[in-house]
């Protein structure tokens, strides 16, 4: 079952959330805003259904609601951000202004972020950019889900990369997607709907192949895109081990199987070899390249001709990469996001917790 | 049946042609480098056994072997190289040391090129970053093989893309790969074997899945990385498109179905949307970051814990990426590159095409 809220009510609702666990006006603001985004653009995961876990978080005192986020290390293209535990959701948005200011003056910005929290969806962060005239990218490493290829242990995130490329006419391109065969939600919908997995999307424990969406729970992993060996999961693992790299060995903060779980009730691990999590962001700007007009309408180009490719049976069109999101997000601002009950249920605890009004 | 060859033979050999069909010998000595380290790596689709392929093309007029290597656009973290239709082999390397010379002022330096030729591996190119303390990535496009997810026809080539991180005790962190499930050289070693591909690496022409290995000469295609939509094909989509863009749309190469085939026989499309095929380099200084020693430990942890993670049955270790091939470049160096007949055959050709000594 589920109930659809209006965007602006969840946001609001969302804002005040975070204004009482102690974010500052502006803060709450940019965090809602990073947070919803997901909700519009269908990637339900990773919106308002985290807002408790953020919420949980704090309780524990892993979230730091009033961030010094500052730089630590810079030249002229690059930066290292320290974002003081503060919500991933404000310390993103504050290291990609960074990134684009840079690319400002010098063509590109590049900044490493070190301790940091989840930052909702890679997209909303990267699509800054675009705005500007420039390709944004922002990946981030993740608690670890995901076994390498051979691999009888989870060592990695699943880890996401978006790319993020403005055009003329035609709408952006926005690749943005876990370097791993099949999200985490993924299985969470099969969980649901007590169904199969396909073959390559997850391993037991020991390392064997499963079709099980439970298995998770039982110590067994997400696989890298490619699914197995033959299929190429040796370069899903070459992805998700550069975005750990680029997230987290660059920046300082903690990579591989140290990154602390975005669940309160698991501590994160006792030998930590960086600081909170770590993201990875650039902005390019499209005229230290090219004259923007040229490029965009090149990028009209590349966008038509493959829209309109020849289909395999009875498939309409391709899709570009950026479509399904924003269709979605064109209807849910217009016609609500639709939540289920669990995470209504949820929000509610929320709202009694802080004396808020929940929506009707 | 094969033979072995000493790597400097080949390399004499390599260098020897590149000056009879007119390159500058501080040109061919860098074209062979790049060609032969291809034949050390073990990527021997990539190798001499292309030399006559880069000849051939001469000889159509499609590469100039007296190119005026430019930039033409440039800011202070990027450029915009013409490789003047010079080989690939030549311009790559090019392009990366103004990528680094730009890192060595301001963190990072970022150059597209357009109007190149194939680059050989890309592997090659990034890794002369390492030996600067700075991280390496290189991408090209290339001639369209690969139909993208929905599609029945070939708009992408297999685009790879790699990635070359310095390490301190550790050898480097060096992945390099096509963006499909499987490169093209691994059908051919199906092909010459009578065997069957796995599902997922290619598709016949009309689209539907197919296990025949011979399935492109009549018209089938590659399949991105995933190999159905089940398995995230979208996502290696994604992948090949990034290269494709930021390899051409940016430097004003040309893209996707327009990218004109690496063989002779076949004529570049009549309607080109840019010039040559396009190629993206990226230097990043470690120390724009972190101390360079900090993040070298660092990156040894990485991979001392990689390596070492429980295995699934009967695997010794973890294979970090860059692995085979510098046991593979190590192993050829000392013992020599083997040939296949054909690829011996053509060697020899060439020799009496130009007059030169082939080796015994």
């Amino acid at each position: 079952m589920e109930k659809t809220f209006s965007y602006h009510g969840l946001h609001t609702f969302a804002r005040n959330v975070f204004q009482k666990i102690g974010t500052s006006s502006e803060q709450a603001q940019l965090a809602s805003t990073s947070l919803l985004r997901a909700d519009l653009r269908g990637v339900d995961s990773h919106g308002v259904a985290r807002l408790s876990g953020y919420v949980r978080l704090w309780d524990v005192k892993r979230v730091n609601t009033k961030p010094a986020i500052r730089v630590v290390h810079e030249s002229p293209s690059t930066a290292v951000v320290d974002g003081d535990a503060g919500l991933g959701l404000v310390v993103a948005p504050r290291a990609m202004e960074i990134a684009m200011a840079k690319a400002e003056k010098c063509g590109t910005g590049w900044v490493a972020v070190k301790n940091s929290n989840h930052f909702g969806i890679a997209a909303h962060h990267a699509m800054l950019a675009i705005n500007n005239d420039m390709i944004g990218i922002a990946m981030t490493n993740a608690s670890p889900l995901v076994a390498p290829t051979f691999a009888a242990e989870r060592l990695l995130g699943t880890n996401p990369i978006c790319v993020a490329i403005p055009a003329g006419k035609q709408p952006p391109f926005v690749a943005d997607f876990a370097t791993t065969t099949a999200a985490n939600g993924k299985l969470e919908i099969l969980q649901r709907k007590n169904q199969d997995a396909p073959l390559g999307w997850i391993q037991k424990r020991n390392g064997e192949p499963s079709v099980d969406p439970n298995e998770l729970k039982d110590g067994g992993a997400l696989l890298p895109l490619g699914g197995d060996r033959d299929h190429g999961s040796h370069k899903g693992f070459c992805l998700g081990a550069w975005v750990d790299i680029f997230s987290a060995v660059l920046s300082g903060a903690n990579y591989g199987p140290w990154v602390p779980p975005f669940v309160s009730f698991l501590a994160p691990p006792a030998d930590p070899v960086g600081s909170g999590i770590g993201h990875f962001f650039g902005a390019m700007r499209v005229d230290a390249f090219r004259p923007t007009s040229e490029f965009k309408d090149h990028m009209d180009n590349w966008i038509a001709r493959f829209r309109s490719a020849k289909t395999v049976n009875g498939q309409p069109q391709l899709v570009i990469p950026g479509d399904p999101e924003r269709d979605a997000e064109t209807l849910r601002l217009r016609e609500g996001i639709p939540l289920n009950d669990k995470v209504v249920a949820d929000l509610e605890e929320l709202a009694v917790k802080f004396d808020l009004k929940f929506l009707e």
